[in-house]
């Protein structure tokens, strides 16, 4: 290939693109939107934006009632997810522990990391589908459907999960029903468990009302 | 304006679009995709194709243990959603009626038509929001959000509620746990409701397992 | 189920979430952006920011050119449904009222809640579907295309329609034409009706130019 | 860099990725869907289902009511835009021709390639933009509101448009109205044009009832 | 068509909206977000603000490398842009000029407008496809895919591209390896060239380590 | 609470959702389309559907130029992603084994399983970033932008990605110039490399023409 010696030093050269929008590490410091948190200035973006160390350690003290812990991983704990379409979870789960019924807002793909976990979720036709997953192996749980996992071995247990939005926006079953404000009596309506129940389980997770 | 008769049989004409693509109605008989159904041959299309009469009679038989009744209007009862983006419910409660906790895949726009119903949701902090919704007004229900409504008045309530997808995707919790067959024990780990009360609910519900 | 006692009070419990973007209550004092409002402070959100009373009033005066009114609710009008991807617009229609021909950005679901109207739209081949639509039936008008509606018994017609998009982006055809600032000679050229047609509709309808 | 000899003929090289869905060119045989046609088999695939030379010739004869001709070029004009999200139209006005008032799906932008177009469009406020486009230049309008455009110069204008979607779903007002099936009493009400002067353009356009 | 006349001055005539959000003129004085830039006041927007005249002149100076130059046009270029789903590029291309390998974010719509390009792109399967594109031709590139053209004639070439996306993502492989900081001893393992060709082709385009 | 017993046979109970839609196991026996494949039956759907133990085994053979193997699971492989919006890749490298420069149509979340990979990605001004991945770490690549990653250890090492989309679309540099049809003079011109180098790399690569 013939390359004259006057292109050596070359100040124009094309392809020169003056977009700076290839990424958008979140400024967590500026208010959200529907569709993400604002971008940070690109000059002050290092590698280090793009990189989480948070899978690497425990998820949490999983000396509780679940003997389990979970760490949410969305863009306000890692803030180079933003506009990125993806997030994720650790579990770890101790010998029993288990991740009690919940949803997401998107679709989860659940990756055994350590020890076995019976994994299962429900569709809306009230189809159980459940199975143990060992570790390397994934299960798609499909957009929204209730769905839980539990610690099937004497050993520990540890789950990666990852869901196609920035924000995938866990809810539990129990913790909304037992851990925050919604009134007894309309928790007894709406699940037929009877006052007995709902207070046993309100004194163990922490519900008020 | 000067419009020379000679124009009067005109065979080529602007604009004309050859597009037949403003609409999708499903066809039923083929297999669906992600995106929906594939289309109906748009020359046997009517306006009837458009319009559905599901909301104006009662959503079923409310001599139940919910006291109430409530009809999915999806791509599948109504094949002119097909690729619109929209879909409904309409909910029928009687005295003591309601609509146990449930989620949806997408945000819901709940609408009061008679009576008055206390909606509520709760949010993935714990957090309920609860208030009565009367004749005419309007809440709307964050996506996959588990929430409720029931019947605060001596008389019939029906709502309509109004979804911005094809297929909203209802998911009843009870439903799911005791109409089903996911086993009781899996059921008592991932909610700790003792095999008792499981047991009083598949009973209750028809689950089997 | 055994709950021994030492976990009643709990404080490190799963599923504990630190996500606050179940929902993003529009803050309107902040500049809009394409996918909607910067969100409020989650704080000092209350259940009455999901609820609006809109449609329990009717939409304006009526004493009118179309003996109609609507009111249009959008983000703006109903700050609760910023990124929750549905809007909605109640339309009133006296004896002869009407909805003069018109389009949206997205579909619209049309529901006839009070009297009987007639629904029409057109699609890209000019082919007209139209129909009477009584109280709790519904019509899918597919996205962007012309449609009008207008009462057609001596009573009062009241419609409330449902948009899959925070904001459906009504536009009237008569309105855009002689309300505003085009320009006659314009209005001539790109719709043949001819200067004299113009003039008296502009003066009807109070467009400038 | 070192390439030791025994590499030359490697039957197991990476990356080597399966997935055959990089395009998806219609198959035009198969029912459409919500998301456009079903893929034609890869293997039949060549070049020339990505190329069209739709634009290199006038759109068609302008010998007609509007001095004008147009083509719409949407996937099934040519089927390699099937999934692609852009989709085309060119326009070719003669001394006066004119694209009369209009609609697409969604937002267009429009380049002059030859001559001079005065293009407008009007927003939902009812304010009109307007200004000559000359070759070279473009014009963003915003999706779905009502635009047009005509030749103010005494030589031919020629213009393309580009749509970010594979069926930009074009209607024309006046076509709408007066060429299709629209009873003349209903276009009366919905548009206040008076029944001499509905008459008169639909005998003019070619629409019936 | 009777038209009382105290119609003639009406103050609340429908169809009136409030929203202003038909199109969001980017303020590139705030901070983009993923869906991008915080919209202009509507008051201040004027046609001009939806007009570029960017194509209109070539698009650098060709004197260079390549014999080519181009132009990205972006929301950044032209705020019009904002949120309109739609974004461009002008290329010239001297005799002998060429745009090197290079992808974007989303599909391409690729138009000749001078002369005769060859244009190329290989799919994921390691299958190129290319075809000379002449004037009014159009290529469509699928989304992400690499691809080229050059000219293939003694006369200056120019094309416009047209990206179904407000930024499209440009980025050359050469000016990725050779023309930035990424250290050559990567370069040498990523991509099999050897030392010597790496190090000519950086003191070429400018590259640094 | 109070359940009498002529509700235990009970056949009308609410909440009953006739919609199947939750998933779309991929038909893959039937032409793909745009959003994907038409959905299996959801009556011959069990829970293996959803589950794939791709991941647990090495990718395949490293015996290879890159030392390195790699296996790409979207819907083809693993029908439960169709419509999920999620897919995923495995990559075992060998000591000095490496994923040559590529680009995906999505972002992609890579996590260290095995070893430390060096992962890089260049930004469309051609600013390089780079750092080591240690097991359990991830990095956030954004969409399409070139990158890599190579074993920095002597002992093996394995990766996992996850992308937001059914189908990622994987595409390599080198592969793409030097495995395929592209002839040796169009590979010159668009990347300046050379006929020798080019040669040298067809045969190591396997390119033809």
């Amino acid at each position: 290939m013939f390359l004259p010696i006057f292109f050596f030093i070359l100040s124009i050269l094309i392809p020169h693109s003056s977009a700076s929008n290839d990424f958008c590490i979140a400024d967590l410091s500026l208010p959200i939107g529907p569709a993400g948190y604002p971008c940070k200035d690109p000059k002050s973006v290092t590698v280090d934006d793009f990189i989480s160390s948070s899978l690497t350690v425990p998820s949490g003290n999983t000396t509780n009632l679940y003997n389990a812990s979970f760490k949410d991983i969305d863009t306000e704990q890692f803030p180079g997810l933003n506009g990125m379409g993806i997030s994720m979870l650790r579990a770890d789960l101790d010998m029993g522990g288990l991740t009690p019924l919940h949803t997401h807002r998107v679709s989860e793909l659940l990756l055994g990391i350590e020890g076995s976990v019976l994994v299962g979720f429900i569709d809306s036709n009230n189809t159980a589908y459940y199975k143990t997953i060992n570790k390397g192996e994934v299960i798609i749980i499909p957009p929204t459907l209730l769905h839980f996992f539990y610690n099937v071995e004497s050993t520990r247990a540890v789950t990666y999960s990852f869901y196609p939005s920035d924000d995938h926006g866990l809810q539990g079953v129990d913790s909304s029903l037992f851990r925050g404000n919604l009134p007894s009596e309309m928790i007894d309506k709406i699940t037929l468990l009877g006052h007995a129940q709902i207070q046993q389980l309100k004194k163990l997770l922490g519900g008020t009302n």
